[in-house]
């Protein structure tokens, strides 16, 4: 299998980097393909903006981020880095996506991708979505890693539900057609990279997150996917119909 | 009272400018002070990366991002923008964000205004957050505007509870200590502004939007924050004592 990581992390040495290493590590001696991308070496854009698409496909004089992507698409003029990073999305089985979680969310240069390499028109339309997603057959999971303790993150927890943090990416992915794994959430990731920590019980707290993550991706493949209501379950109006089973989850 | 709008969209004509200048003119027109931060025309840099910092003040061979965030804020060192903002924040009592929904929340360049504006050390530490955070007294309030109608955000729609895409912006506000006031959303804006619209019903819907936007700005004063749970809550692993209201409410 294909698979491709995406890594959002200012500091190539960080707990992050040394996940991602696990990981091309882990599945390569399984026999896997792997490709990193990482977005701040690569110095990836987030900002959708008129200067990404100097010869307007639209209008000049007014920009509609939507219109652009799609006409850019449909010419085959999308920006160079969008271009690599749909060709990446196109050769992958699995996409790993490795960040810290900062302000509840992914960094804003992941964010951007979201932004800029989902292109509208081409990467999804109002009928091609959800479960006719463009990327349907493939997987995509978040790799994340949090500063607080597991404990804050549950749904009592100070920290809040962390499955309220990464709801808003799984959905997307979704959105685009993605089977989304469940996440692997590394907690009390604090400070640099292993070799920076001073603690002795944070470097074995660090080293045991990292075995837990090979372990995890030795069967990765045998995982089930999050669920998710699909078009079956909305009526014309794109609500909930009164049969769905998905009008008696909580939450 | 003194209003900071911070504007997150890449066309100033768009529906979202539009509503920013209703904004500052209902809110000039009953007294009040505004200033307007848009991010894209000040090319704010949403990256927190190493070269934000070029004298690193902790570990040149090592980036950790609150590390330098906490010793540049204490050195008064911090970069142009970020402190240019800092300040901005500091004069106001009410801070609107005004930006469209991409991917279920704020596009990159406002997530990275979170990234670097919110400093570690300067603007929240492990004691100065929640009900005891540094912007406590002063309000924050979303206005957001999303493609699809109304119903396909409430909780049984297809497009997913606004409420779930919006948590993660106003936990982060509240972190900080804003209260929070309740979103502003409009729904049903595509396309560009107004005035290239064709049809007359989506002219007549965005018309109704401004409305509705400047009768509530009319009495922002008198309106409640969203509720949070704070410190009296928590017990001292940061979960939520058994005898909070909080264990109580669903979702």
């Amino acid at each position: 299998m294909n698979v491709l990581i995406v890594l959002a992390h200012p500091e190539r040495k960080s707990f992050n980097g040394g996940l991602v290493d696990v990981a091309v590590k882990q599945l390569e001696d399984a026999g896997h393909q792997v490709e990193v991308g990482d977005l701040y070496a690569e110095q990836f854009d987030p900002v959708e903006h008129a200067e990404q698409y100097p010869h307007s496909a639209v209008a000049s004089d007014y920009f509609y981020p939507l219109n652009e992507q799609r006409a850019h698409y449909q010419q085959d003029t999308l920006p160079q880095d969008v271009q690599r990073e749909l060709a990446r999305l196109e050769w992958a089985d699995l996409v790993i996506f490795q960040f810290p979680l900062w302000w509840h969310a992914q960094p804003a240069i992941l964010k951007g991708w979201f932004d800029r390499v989902l292109v509208y028109g081409g990467r999804y339309t109002s009928r091609m979505r959800y479960d006719h997603g463009y990327f349907r057959g493939k997987r995509a999971m978040l790799s994340v890693t949090a500063g607080s303790p597991g404990i804050a993150f549950q749904p009592f927890g100070r920290a809040g539900d962390m499955v309220a943090w990464l709801w808003p990416m799984h959905a997307s992915l979704y959105y685009v057609g993605f089977d989304v794994l469940p996440p692997q959430v590394s907690y009390g990731v604090q400070g640099g990279g292993i070799e920076y920590q001073k603690e002795d019980a944070l470097r074995i707290h660090l080293n045991a997150c990292k075995e837990c993550w090979a372990t995890r991706l030795a069967h990765w493949e045998r995982e089930k996917p999050i669920p998710f209501a699909g078009w079956e379950d909305w009526n014309s109006e794109g609500v909930l119909c009164e049969t769905s089973p998905w009008r008696w989850r909580l939450g």
